[in-house]
């Protein structure tokens, strides 16, 4: 971790007024359900497209989740005895996402929000997040607009939060630099489902060298409308665009360093630090090749996993589930409050686990389940895990990625 | 192939009397369905548990296909112009399928059978079957029981029919030795969709080292009732017991040759031929590693598989392409009924097959459909196969086996 | 029937050449497939909107058939032995639908068809079709834009062929007079399946008086997207937009009669006859309430009818079950080539029909099937029919009203 | 209400000890999650077939929750914000459900339980459930062998707990005569779900003369194994065993009253007082007709209803919603701690509820969902009611009867 990263603090944080870009999308909506018992944010701004704006959110939604959408309250709801209210109190205050009247998605709008999360397409992601970010606010993205972008960092929470040490070299280049604004991005939703057991391993058993991975991903994972129901009932489609690029090269950026640039220098001449998802930072090479496939689930993205290590002897399926069990990410030790209370949930049974019964496994989604770990007989180890594709899978990584920030000083 | 079978007959063989036991289960109502327009073979019997005995056949099966039972005639409906009956005319048959009287599992009851398929649980299989052979007739079977007899060949006709020249073996070995009587199982209905396309491109490119195959299996494949609703809606299960042993150990059988056992004798003292898993018949070694998954879908297996071949340079996508459309076996020359048109349909569009739309395909089910073939960033290739569990997976390959025994005077 | 329209034709019609207009769409689809085995019927001309222009139908389409594209020909395969084609030959017949170049949908592109069907959306439905008819061209539509309009009949084609008596007026009342062009619509699917067992019922016992229906309708019903998989996937959506309003006056239109208008005249000063949605054409009373549910199934309607008689006492079930399924309408009598063998199957096991199973039950998707009469504690009689909506619920219909406007000389 | 039952007691009750008769099936799995959270109520006694007996619960059983068995306590957690214990403390708790050993079904091992669920299936309820009850331990039972019994109320927790006054009778009726032990039944699930409307309706005005519901239920309601998936998978089933007729003769014992029987006294000679469900408790008649599918849900019976009332003119359709909206039972005015915030939600969006989004609304599934209400054009009004089959339609209802039972001092 950078020495620019402020220490952890010690106290809660203050309420933190956050803003949420594309609300009555499916992510939106997420972010919202998330945010609306969070500890410490507090929703001040939503943003939506110029049909949704001045509409009050309850007539600008078609709010699709199974909590109903009238009982929840703006977040900030605290977490020490005290503080604590409960959800019955909750749906009388009078503050409520439902009524709260929808912005466009202009910096103008969101000027009194410390952090933005943004849930856009990626159709209008780009230029409204780069406008964010000129604006000097920090803005946590699902979108995949700049994923690859070699100065920002795809952090998945449990794994990679230590990317973060790249953003003050994120904020010294804009023009003019700033002091507050940047973009982070989190993974695909298929990446960041089995990149978290591959994390595990690497840190217990050394570098994977090869990884073949083929899931099986629900359908809440396209947004919707998404997937036309006569395209998956009772039905499996084995192609997903661009998905298994996605999960090839997001692996290499999340699990490789940063290096220093041989080719690219910053106004000083000083060599920059930057994402290289080639290389892979240094790190030994690592082959990952991914089959995707869309069935008919409606959350929980489920992945077949076979790999080999580097190192000979490889490791025993019983060292591999310890190693599993036993991981212990940064953000749990820092406090995030909304870290997972354990971060892999290994399942001894053998038919488990299933998207239906442990998508929020013991973990409510904010960790991963894995299953049936067992010798391949090709490479060295297969296993399958189960992800909650609309939670670690999406607006839960950016809420993490953005307590992470607050704990170490990035945002202020 | 061995000479102690006959050469090709060119005339359409007579009708044919043919048995059918486990008449009312999943795959008897299948093997049913078939023999009802089938050109050469008659339905002479069919038999069942003691529940069902002596019950008219539609007092006593709970019939699950979509074409009606009362439609379905007797079959021997011939393949030349002047023989042909259309559908229309059988209906007003006065052989029906519906009205037979149901025997038991007695070879006694099925004596003018010249042929029986088996449809038996594997709970009663292993002793009805045995005395099936015994009594000298010959016995296609479905089951699991006996496919690891290395005195039984396991074949998937689009594959390793070569495999019948075991059987004058089979029937001297037993006691005393049989005149017409043997068992000839079919392979597991996941082993024989993607063993077809492997064994196409050993054709083309010579011997493959290793296999990595993920399944996503229809719940058709596990009978009626099978799978529990509750377990499988909206789910994916990552298990089916036993499934992943059977691919892996078929697969060596079925691609495997026959060689002269070392240890085992007849009674003059020749060295036996048999089968052996675990050499795989002298062929260069082949690894295989399964994943198996139920998926909510009636009918049709898919399976991602991803391959090393031994030959280096491997081909390329294009050229494994083409190998696997040209791909033309033998029961297709040698004009068995019931091959398909064409053994393996490519598809070229990015999102296909899938089980919904293309499990029948322009084979009917008796091929098997691949698409997205490409390279994998781990092994060569990679693409996706799809199957008809019910067709070429079930009863459709014992038919198919039959017809080839009798195109090659292996039944008389 | 009117004698305006001419009586039956014994020998087979030559070949009619037919266009289909939205031959991309849903509707499009299934027309192409039902034209490509028609015995009369050849496709001609195939048009879609700016997008697919000019590209060839492979192309332009996304094809969503069961039954491969690239199989299909263009139909006018005739009946008799002599000119029976098999679908083998057809298959390297050189005129082949996927090879077609795709048409605007203006009268002059279509000027060589004697015979259009409308597989169009209704946003664009109004105008074209009724150019179509402008352009004295026989058009048959499945959209639902002239179905209220008094002067075009709504005919459900196993219930109330007898309405084209009204086409004559329909062609004096069109400025300029026409002499072949006119429009006929099909019933909505929800109401063709369920009123064709009331039309049954009706003929043999006299007037229904009321009628509860709730339905279980298939999303293949909402077209392609259609209805999102978030929105039916483990769900049922108890509202279809307009769907109870539609059943409840068709049925009105269907079974009522045609009436003379008391205030509506022709140019000569003759009184019009109509059709009169709310006298339900001098008819007894009849009142209909519809209730309508999306469920997660792919093909057929499923229906639960309660209705009371205008006779008491009622008929009994026993009663019921022999009147429907002796219903035979004048389709069959007639010869039409797509008529169903039997109009309407009646099950008699407790837990039948299902969609599943008997969407296309003995009569292929052109006939209902109807099970669970019995008595109804509240009106008299309650039942359940099922329908494929994607046959006689739609396309199905088209073709063979198109069938009996030509045995009847209406289209010449 | 019967002045045998005590008046409300005001302060909370103290731990009761409770048992769970059936623990490993479907509806004893749900009992045990809802009894662990619970704040009176402490599971003492787990009781199941042979072959689970001295099983640890966590062996016996085939978990089936989406709750994870781990973390579940064994209930008694409080109410009140000092004794409140959270979820997160419970899970390190050393009283597990899960390490509980599983007991046989006699009274003798349940003799320290104040009060016993039964989850139980119908082939052995009977005995069992009358053991019990001779052995004088109060017995609550989801199974359906006594609910027709004259001298068993069936109970729906938000309609007739009224009904409870008919106890001292059965008790007195026993031989020996019973100072603690009885039975209480309650309804089917999916009785339960449109009774509860029906009974806010005649609350408000008068009694309904004729009801005619259409129901579409989950899978949960038959339990496990329950349903084939290849029957119900993309399907839908027209016909679930008895339960149409259960819902028209439990609604009439339900809504109806208790009345003097004329030919049945006790030893006394006192006339009883006894259900009849025949004359439906002197109220003016009630027909019911009733149509039950099964369709491809996991949780939530969707009915849709139509009634008339005896009044005339009926009610408009928001004076209907308003009365159901403005429904308070008496379970929630006396305290019961499981009783639903709200009994009856009613939804403005003419496309909900849905099983998927509502089926546990703002009610937690212990009271129903309602929308779609409108005029009916054959009776009076229609409308959809949801309702969650395993929490109000099962477990819940038990739970909450045996709640009111405590409060009203039937079990002491």
């Amino acid at each position: 971790m950078s020495s620019k990263i402020a220490p952890n603090t010690v106290s809660p944080p203050k309420k933190i007024k956050v803003g949420v870009l594309g609300a009555t999308g499916t992510v939106g909506q997420r972010f919202i359900t998330l945010l609306s018992e969070h500890p410490w944010f507090i929703i001040e701004t939503l943003g939506a497209s110029e049909r949704s704006k001045k509409k009050k959110y309850r007539d600008a939604v078609k709010w699709k989740q199974t909590i109903p959408l009238s009982g929840l309250g703006l977040g900030g709801i605290g977490t020490s005895e005290t503080e604590k209210i409960s959800s019955t109190d909750l749906r009388s205050d009078d503050g409520k996402v439902a009524d709260m009247i929808v912005k466009g998605c202009t910096p103008e709008e969101f000027k009194t929000c410390q952090i933005v999360f943004s849930g856009l397409d990626a159709d209008v992601a780009g230029d409204i997040e780069s406008a964010f970010r000129s604006a000097n606010i920090p803005l946590f993205s699902n979108a995949k607009n700049y994923r690859r972008d070699p100065h920002v960092p795809l952090i998945v929470p449990l794994v990679n939060p230590s990317h973060f040490s790249i953003i003050p070299q994120q904020q010294r280049l804009h023009s003019p630099p700033l002091s507050k604004g940047f973009i982070v991005t989190n993974a695909n939703c298929s990446t960041t489902g089995y990149v978290i057991p591959l994390a595990a391993l690497e840190k217990e058993f050394g570098p994977i060298e090869s990884v073949l991975v083929t899931t099986m991903q629900a359908i809440s994972g396209a947004g919707y409308p998404g997937v036309p129901s006569l395209d998956i009932l009772g039905n499996v489609v084995p192609y997903i665009g661009g998905e298994e690029e996605k999960i090839e090269w997001e692996t290499l950026k999340i699990l490789g360093g940063i290096t220093d640039s041989e080719t690219e220098f910053d106004r000083n001449g000083v060599s920059l630090k930057m994402f290289d998802m080639h290389q892979a930072g240094g790190r030994p090479s690592l082959r990952v090749s991914a089959s995707c496939n869309r069935v008919p689930v409606i959350d929980g993205h489920m992945e077949c996993v076979s790999l080999r290590f580097h190192r000979r002897p490889p490791p025993s399926p019983q060292q591999v589930r310890e190693a599993l069990s036993a991981f212990t990410p940064e953000i749990q030790s820092l406090g995030c409050p909304s870290a997972p209370r354990k971060a892999i949930e290994v399942f001894e049974e053998p038919d488990r686990p299933q998207p239906r019964l442990d998508v929020k496994g013991t973990h409510n989604g904010a960790g991963v389940s894995v299953g049936r770990v067992r010798q391949c007989q090709v490479l060295d180890i297969k296993f399958v895990v189960l992800s909650d594709n609309v939670s670690i899978g999406a607006a839960t990584s950016s809420i993490i990625n953005a307590e992470y920030a607050v704990l170490k000083g990035v945002v202020t």
